[in-house]
């Protein structure tokens, strides 16, 4: 059916994004998964050729236009071409977003230009070995010294950790037990302060070519002026930023679950099982139009609710059901494809083999599926 | 998430029917289910209020608009009231459009008034015994002899036909055995017509406000005059006009299967179980936050076709995509409410148990799911 | 596969039940669906023929076996021949224990030979309006008077209590705050004893053959001769015979699947659709497949568990894994082949519709599938 | 439940294989994930202790017991421990049932004393790039030269076929173009054997600790002494040994259905969550208790197949059964396992996310799903 999504600005901004994933990233994908990580070239070039900049003020180079559709046309884009933009992704949907909120004038001056260019690298860290996705529960601690705050603590699950220039870091400045939510503020440490250590990269099941990293902070002496808004209010900031990395997450895994379909279709059209092409069994084509059917309602939904956060009216139950059941969605057709593929598709030179590893993080983090339907079962009233 | 479906006329259009409804259906709606139909009083007191007549020229005392979103409001009216509108949806969503685009002057001229005055009840008998939605083996046979068509047959699973003024029979005209689906011509039938006679009332598992009957036709001299469209050009009719039936089944899904989620909540907020209310444990909430998702995705890919229907661009596949997905959902999220009724959930007084043996005819009629795999499969090429 | 679980003497049984079903049950059974209950007079044929009183010792006319498996057999013709005994189910699996272990001398002198004969009829009734499940939540109250109890209180959703000569009423004798479980205790109310009425008879989604009832209790003197067991005990009483209760819902479930496989193998063999036979499709063999897949795996695990339980080995929560896995699994089976059916499995005359919907209650009632997951988390130790 | 299968013997054995895994395998499981294989090293230690030579006769060093249970207790140990034993169980329970059948009296003086010790390892070589599961379809072919065969084709998906000594090769000696299944037949080519290569190994979402390997036949002179049974039988061969390879696959995915549950179960007991234990929270409890149901289920269904398997009289159909619903379920079961993990889940060093991805070629190798679908299906006469 007809997306009523796009304009020919996004469309321009697509056949660049095409273009660039064909000649950039596809032909070093399989390295970058090898080595675990997107390289630092990577950023430059999208940055040089402005796609980094997009949500970034013009003064610093940007396009100056925060209209999230062009993240959408980028993700579509690399799953079109069977890849993932992993840290790339990260940077400019989970990240930038609280670089262009919170940031104040002297901020923007120092890290805006680098943003937009690609030359400053960025991660989150918001999770720790002990917590999980439980903000309120965060205990690595940051006590103000002067002009100073010294933190303290380790954070675990961080994409693109290994690389980042800039990390922001969710600390504990204040504990009030009767509020675990409150107390809690956004710091930006810079690579080489002292104190600050890069952990073990984690092997994951899949999303091989980003890496995820755990960060150790020992007495990091990092300056107030790194201080991205204000004390105390980063629980407000996050949840007020989280429906948009749910949104993203659904993005990716809707994209992914059409290019898996399409994959699959492809395949099982020249494939031959006992004497006949696998399309012509009729379980090939019930399977493949179940599929099909799930990714249009996924679609659907997911495009209703990019409208509604273009217009910054995505509630966070609506952004959680999206979620839910896009990535639900994705790891049923993605199952679903890849048993098609028989033997092959669990060889992993088969791109549906990795579409299958990637798939099944999307339950998981930005949220578990569990975590959602808390969000959700409150919105109606349980 | 915002509908962008309705404007101003079908809201005011939303409070007729909700007013109608309370008034004029669920108070009797027991009683109908009982004796398995609706009565002839309701069409006319519809009639009267306007509400048959939405797409019928004004110059036979309908509103003149071919708005399908009208249909749409009329079944989530019902839905919301925990009753369906069976015959009447039939009426106007299956029969109406075949004389709206088939009738010549002189068929407008005998038979719109009453359609648009709700006194001329239709029906329209394509499945026979044998052949089930098999189209092309339709054998129900009409033999020129002069100015009338001479009619035998048998047809089943009539919904309607017990108190059907109009007829529309799907009969073969002539045979061809190279092309199974040409020769078959659109006929309809009067009520008191000699040798056309009501079988068996078939007794159903749900719908039970609806009738379903058995046809049939024996010697039944049928003027040409009767005749809807050309001879012979019946398989595209119905094939035209497939898309829309399809549609109005998942329109009732939709609604039926929210209409179940709400009366869920309600139930588990007040019911206790081992001393607290049911809405309070977990699973509760994660079962609901799970259909509360689901019908949020199919309402998004409904709304989206509804709009394509309306712009006349809506493909069969697309069509076929979303009643296989609306209707496998509702199923899903009507079996889900139901368990977290207990015992109540099976007793027919709670309207949970009608909601559920209701929604297992959606998968089968208008084409069931395998169908609409037959038909999507095709659209991906295989 | 081979079932180790029948010898000579089951099978002996097997043959006269199966004779007994096609004579006495199938010929009458849409009559008994239709009066929404089984008359008194197939009890007394049943009795008869000897096949009440298997479990009753021979001295009252009985048999003297306590093998469930004859139990086993009962259901697993009833099913063969498409129906189901309902209230004589119930009567033998989930009644007859209680007075089989816990009458007294003059009890069983009193009732046991009626039992066998099938002239005396039973019910028991432990729900209740506000309390579902929830045994330790019982509220009707019986307070002792001299050789009599005062019994007050309402029950419902009781199996066979239209015609029981014998009700075992749950009541509470004793209340105390800090143990909700203590204080129950077993009455047999007799049909006629002042102050107590049958009430509404409920009407259900399926099992329309079998009564189940509102009870009512009003100052009822029940004399203390007809306490069943210690006063106080019930709780326990009940628990420990729980688990048979949920494996006769589990070898109904079984049954009635497999009943459903061969119904529909037999269907899609000689219906044709689109010109072949239905069979012939491979969605059809796949989901026929996977049914009968589902099927075997839960005959292995029901056969194991009536070993266990004739061997007085069977564990609540293997009783609840049991009863979870084979209900699910029924209607997970039932759906998949009334779907085969197309319209016709819609329309009740065809078993599968009334298998589809006697299949609802085996997820609710016995223990819902919530409670059997409570039963068996806690033996995971969570 | 109890489980009637396992004699002293067994556990005796079962003794001395944990000892071996807990020593020998999982100290160093890890490198063989790395490096890809197992290393001969362990083959001549498991045939030290007896344990690769039990089915094998007495005089060639073996235990001559050829009950199928002492395979169930290697796997259910291995997984137990939370590994599995890949190239050996191929070895055991895929390759070796053929030199045990087939292998004349010459043919065991040469090899059965070094199957029994360990220093002569093993792989069967039938699938081929273009054909699949698909025996039928094979081209790989043998053309009798004097006393040998010269053997041309290709192979893939061959485990252990890295460091096999022995590789039996499915190949064509004649073709009939009426029968498809007639002219194939097992030839033994041995490691050096002049034209032999092995080709890529193929790089597997999961299973990392054994070989997958391609293998390439050009000009092999193989001598008709190695030749294993009759010229032209090797299509029968294959089909009455496909049953117990399929049942190996089934004993695994429960054994390992059954390890995720209960490194599941521990972990949720000392994770915690928004301030509290995995384990407390409802969801975590319903999803665990479906899961052991589940296994539960299996688990009853394999035993009774394996004492089929032991009796011989397991047919092809019921094997089918049981691998299509035990991986089916494994899949269902380390899936919602992985989910309770959150982001430890996707983390390889928690043996949940090697048990996800090991358990997604269950339904694929050995048969696919579909696969089992069809022989099911013919065994219900569609």
């Amino acid at each position: 059916m007809h997306r009523d999504l796009f304009d020919e600005d996004h469309e321009a901004f697509r056949a660049v994004v095409r273009d660039v994933v064909a000649k950039e990233v596809v032909p070093h994908y399989a390295d970058w998964e090898k080595a675990g990580r997107m390289p630092r070239e990577l950023f430059e070039k999208l940055g040089s050729l402005g796609l980094l900049g997009m949500a970034i003020p013009e003064r610093y180079g940007g396009a100056g236009s925060g209209d999230y559709r062009y993240n959408v046309v980028l993700q579509e884009e690399a799953a079109r071409a069977l890849v993932t933009l992993g840290t790339v992704r990260t940077q400019l949907e989970v990240v930038l977003p609280y670089f262009l909120a919170y940031a104040d004038e002297q901020q923007r001056e120092r890290w805006f230009t680098g943003l937009a260019a690609g030359t400053l690298l960025t991660a989150i860290a918001m999770t720790e070995p002990g917590t999980g996705s439980d903000l309120a529960g965060i205990r690595t601690a940051a006590v103000r010294d002067g002009d100073h705050y010294v933190l303290n603590g380790a954070k675990t699950f961080i994409t693109g950790g290994l690389l980042a220039d800039l990390v922001i870091v969710v600390a504990r400045t204040s504990s009030d037990a009767g509020n675990r939510r409150a107390g809690l503020t956004l710091l930006v440490v810079e690579d080489g302060m002292p104190g600050f250590t890069r952990g073990r990269v984690l092997d994951k099941l899949g999303i091989k070519a980003q890496d995820t990293v755990e960060l150790s902070f020992e007495d990091v002496r990092v300056p107030v002026a790194n201080r991205l808004g204000e004390e105390g209010a980063a629980f407000e900031y996050l949840t007020s930023n989280l429906p948009q990395e749910r949104m993203t997450v659904a993005v990716g895994a809707v994209a992914q679950a059409r290019s898996a379909l399409n994959s699959t279709i492809e395949y099982v059209k020249e494939r031959k099982a006992f004497g006949a092409p696998v399309a012509s069994f009729q379980n090939t084509k019930f399977e493949l139009a179940a599929v099909a059917a799930e990714i249009e309602a996924a679609q659907a939904m997911l495009d209703r609710a990019v409208l509604e956060l273009v217009g910054r009216r995505l509630s966070g139950a609506d952004a959680a059901k999206v979620k839910l059941f896009c990535t639900e969605m994705q790891a049923r057709a993605v199952d679903r494809c890849l048993q098609l593929f028989g033997g092959y598709g669990y060889v992993t030179e088969h791109p549906i083999a990795r579409l299958y590893a990637d798939a099944r993080v999307t339950r998981i983090y930005a949220g578990t599926s569990e975590v959602m339907k808390v969000i959700i079962s409150r919105s109606l009233g349980l």
